[in-house]
């Protein structure tokens, strides 16, 4: 039931990006001046198939879901703390919701399960998937029904952002104990040490971090013979709205949607999705390298440029919000500024 | 004629700091997650002396001027670029203007002075101070009134930017061979090598970077006994555009106006500034890293946290337009995220 996971994802448009090259050495500008914003533009002139890339319609889904993995005191914070922002993202408080409104753009709630689901709330969708994931340290975090529906999820979320015309996306999360699972996804994904993927989340201090270390060797440990493909590593490791946040890059991907991730968690995902669906990789661009120390390994394993490193530690979406107005301010500089020709400059002896 | 450099700059106030710092901790994420953009929000607060400060005016100007250190073949591209660029500014093909436009902000266009000033341009003040600077290599860049008409120059655009309510103040520079003067004025000023402050500005090669230390060496020892003050060495070594960014971030701290500072020759109009009046650094933000290497050294000795490192190497104050919605949004979450206990959200254990 996960089959579509494995669809071709959409192709980026060569000939439009040979174009976009072309089009940027004739700005007004220093050939190469403005960097990786260049880079940006022409990428998303071939993602798009269009010379003039757009960045208007943006759609900002924050995925929440409980961790059963809280049995075992990883986080900085109570669990209750999941359900109670989901009042805050829709009552628009919260830092995502801030700046949603900033950029315009509109913010989805998915509540996936947790522990205690607070009753109906408007602008959040509750999928009740379960109360929370089981504890990864002596369980499979999920089923494999709850692993579908929360991919499924995913998915569902960006064929309505495809209905508005979205030309990027962005996944968000909420999760109190979600640096764990994503550290432990991680590790299992790369076959590398947890310790070095594990850091102090929304705030633990170094005896907590080992702990949380110590958790997450627990967890590979039990389940090494099952983590033998992505979407197990997911299933035994992951969280709810972490398998929707992979749902939902591949699902962008074949539909067309340029994605922008967010921090640790979102890369977590990122990687998982490229992992199950390699194409999707042209699909993705990264906004910061965030405080979690294990992030900066991630990224390099993703190849990925992120935009801002502003030691961000916040999730939501937050930062990947943060870095929109740069991607639309290379969009606006590739489609608006002249050319040399145009504007009587000379160019480069 | 330079005396009022020295006046009093306004001061931050501090008990809206702690106001502002005390609000942070309330806010409904972990504390200190949004890091670099809680201490913008907290220092706006004590700059504008209001606990919810406001970002919405802004005012960018763009000083441009020639440089007689071009004599010495120090840029990769011709020198009429400088004269060039003036109508592209204006007419709104600029990387610049693209960005002014997005952020609805005016955008001043100053031309300083010339080889050859363009025939009148809407859009554009011609002060006609003389045509370019005289070469640094073997003359003071800048007679006494020169210096003093571009300091004022400077402060007379600040003086335009209060009247309409300014809340940040962008200052860029377009002016071939700047680079060079740049690198000279910081490496008097910080007594350090010109090889460590001196780079491949708008592009030159391995060869023309030597060449180009080797000029600056050369201004070093011909001017060194007039080295003696931070308005010497501004004379004797900046160029007009830079000394008027000197006197636009004096006078920016002065009437109380924070500014974003932008790249490697903004940052050095910075340190000149900050030698001149040293309070004016509290009213400085710092948009970026360059490409630039010095620029990390400069950014060093004038304490600067810069928001984005992106290998940008453009000038006309476009890293500064670029970081500029950052800004706006460390402040958007600081007036408008909700408390714990607005939101009934638990805090940390």
């Amino acid at each position: 039931m996960n089959d579509w996971l494995f669809d071709d994802c959409a192709d980026p448009n060569e000939e439009v990006r040979q174009q976009a090259i072309a089009h940027q050495r004739q700005l007004t500008k220093p050939a190469g001046s403005l960097a990786e914003l260049e880079d940006i533009a022409i990428r998303l002139a071939a993602l798009q198939g269009h010379p003039d890339p757009q960045l208007e319609r943006l759609w900002i889904c924050v995925f929440a879901g409980d961790h059963g993995v809280m049995e075992e005191n990883v986080s900085a914070y109570p669990q209750s703390v999941t359900a109670e922002m989901l009042r805050n993202f829709a009552s628009g408080g919260a830092a995502i919701s801030v700046l949603a409104r900033g950029l315009n753009a509109p913010l989805e709630v998915i509540n996936l399960g947790c522990v205690q689901d607070p009753p109906a709330i408007d602008g959040v969708t509750h999928l009740a998937l379960g109360p929370g994931t089981a504890n990864l340290a002596k369980h499979p975090a999920m089923t494999r029904q709850q692993l579908s529906a929360a991919l499924a999820a995913g998915r569902d979320s960006v064929e309505r952002a495809l209905g508005a015309g979205t030309q990027l996306y962005i996944g968000g999360e909420m999760g109190i104990g979600n640096s764990t699972a994503a550290a432990a996804l991680a590790s299992a994904l790369l076959s590398m040490d947890p310790a070095r993927l594990t850091g102090p989340g929304t705030g633990l201090n170094t005896a907590g971090v080992s702990h949380k270390v110590t958790v997450i060797q627990q967890a590979l440990s039990l389940h090494a013979e099952h983590l033998n493909n992505p979407l197990n590593c997911l299933r035994y490791l992951g969280g709810f709205e972490v398998a929707a946040l992979v749902g939902a890059y591949i699902a962008c991907a074949q539909a067309g949607i340029a994605v922008l991730v967010d921090g640790f968690i979102c890369s977590s995902a990122a990687l998982c999705a490229a992992r199950i669906n390699p194409a999707c990789g042209d699909w993705l661009f990264f906004a910061h390298q965030s405080a979690e120390p294990g992030h900066k390994l991630l990224l390099q394993a993703l190849d990925a440029k992120p935009l801002l490193k502003l030691n961000l530690r916040l999730g939501e979406g937050s930062g990947a919000a943060l870095a929109t107005p740069l991607m639309q301010q290379a969009v606006a500089l590739h489609n608006q500024m002249a050319t040399f020709s145009s504007a009587g400059v000379s160019d480069k002896h």
